[in-house]
């Protein structure tokens, strides 16, 4: 059962991306190694949260629209840095570069446009995809004996709670298929509701979708672009990762998340080396 | 008919995108504006290329295989200048950071990852849609008296023939439809083949996929992610844009790009901000 995330308490999210301004206006953070995807290895969309808090720092606007990150080099866990350049700001929108470094330089180079959501019904929408039920999907935190070999779960799905849908879940049970498609549901463990910075962490928060197709590599993210829709509602996210093409040891992989009432919320897209 | 492309002439494309390195190592191009989209702004896909070609002067890689840009302004046509911030730089890949500004300032900035891209087969493909075949697609630029009223073809249509599938032109005989769908085939007007550069332009180079709703606003591109996937045969490419949520000002567009033999070369997704 997920802990309760009361008010009076900051969540592990919020604390595990918080900015803090320092002497001389510096910008700091502390990276937690609880937010690994393996190996001291931590995600990219945690660091894109980090980021993106960075970004709407000094921002008229609330909330990160359309952000790119360039993976330059995996940052350690600890203390890191961040440098934010302002470009224009409107009353639309405002643009600013970000980076973000520890003791060995520079590790992630945003690009970051932020700007005022709301949560105005679509035009034209995304419809969500037929999946099974939340109920019936297994989380991978309580599922980690189910792992496949030289797969273990990492400090990621201890906080951001991830229930694969068993109809993309063969993988996980020596069945792997033809479709480079996985789904799950997602929420935070301890309650803490999804905002648009939790959307940018859920939009790289599942095992690459190779995995699917049984190649149990590590897929390093290259390039990975984040585009925040809407402000999601209270509850469940349902996020779906697909491949396109995979082909001369690069893959691509599109993310899109619906909150709880159905409504596209973000979407992303990532270059990532392919694992053999 | 295209002019013919004779290998000792530069084509078109390659004089508008040239980038030149002055007194000092200042990188400097001359924004032409025969790749306009009209109301004297640039097409974003042109400027993108001029901050690619930029991105691989120094690189020791040949290819630009992931791009993206944020769109902070319309530069003008005439002199700019590119600073290029070269990041690590590896067997498989190098980043970089470019600005293109003109004398107003920064305009473009680019993030950017090149590589050694080939031709390699892939092992999990993005089949090529079923499209009207070339002789059977009308030309932009040649049927510029059916343009919807108050929509120009603009100097870009010109230079990168467009011929447009009549299975998603009726927005342009009167009859919108209900798919935010363009698909087109595309090549330079020159004869000049395809290639990485070339594509970056093919990836943004159809009108927004709101006029095949019958919204024939101006679309602005707030931010451009290309990605690179294959160095394309020679011939025609055959390019798809279709557009996923329109809701709250904004639009995203995705791009897919495949060349004469069917493999899809190329990628985009792009945030613009919506017609009403």
């Amino acid at each position: 059962m997920p802990q309760t995330h009361r008010a009076d308490q900051q969540s592990a999210f919020d604390v595990a991306t918080a900015v803090d301004r320092g002497e001389g206006g510096v910008l700091t953070a502390v990276l937690d190694p609880g937010w690994g995807v393996g190996g001291g290895v931590l995600n990219g969309g945690y660091l894109l949260a980090v980021a993106a808090r960075a970004a709407v720092l000094d921002s008229p606007h609330p909330h990160p629209v359309a952000l790119s990150a360039n993976y330059l080099r995996a940052p350690v866990a600890g203390p890191a840095q961040l440098t934010v350049t302002p470009g224009p700001a409107g009353r639309t929108l405002a643009s600013a570069a970000i980076v973000l470094a520890d003791g060995g330089g520079p590790a992630v180079t945003v690009q970051a446009t932020t700007a005022t959501l709301g949560a105005e019904p679509a035009d034209v929408a995304v419809p969500v995809p037929a999946a099974t039920p939340v109920e019936q999907c297994p989380s991978i935190a309580e599922h980690a004996h189910l792992a496949p070999a030289g797969v273990s779960v990492p400090g990621l799905s201890e906080r951001v709670e991830t229930r694969i849908d068993p109809l993309t879940a063969g993988w996980a049970l020596g069945r792997p298929g033809g479709e480079p498609v996985i789904r799950a549901w997602m929420r935070f463990a301890d309650g803490r509701q999804p905002d648009p910075l939790a959307l940018v962490t859920f939009a790289d928060a599942l095992p690459p979708t190779s995995w699917a197709l049984g190649r149990f590599g590590w897929a390093p993210t290259v390039q990975l672009q984040v585009l925040v829709r809407a402000v999601p509602a209270p509850g469940w996210c349902l996020v779906e990762a697909r491949a396109g093409e995979i082909a001369g040891g690069w893959l691509d992989e599109d993310y899109r998340i619906w909150d709880s009432t159905g409504r596209l919320v973000a979407q992303s897209r990532q270059l990532a080396r392919a694992p053999r």
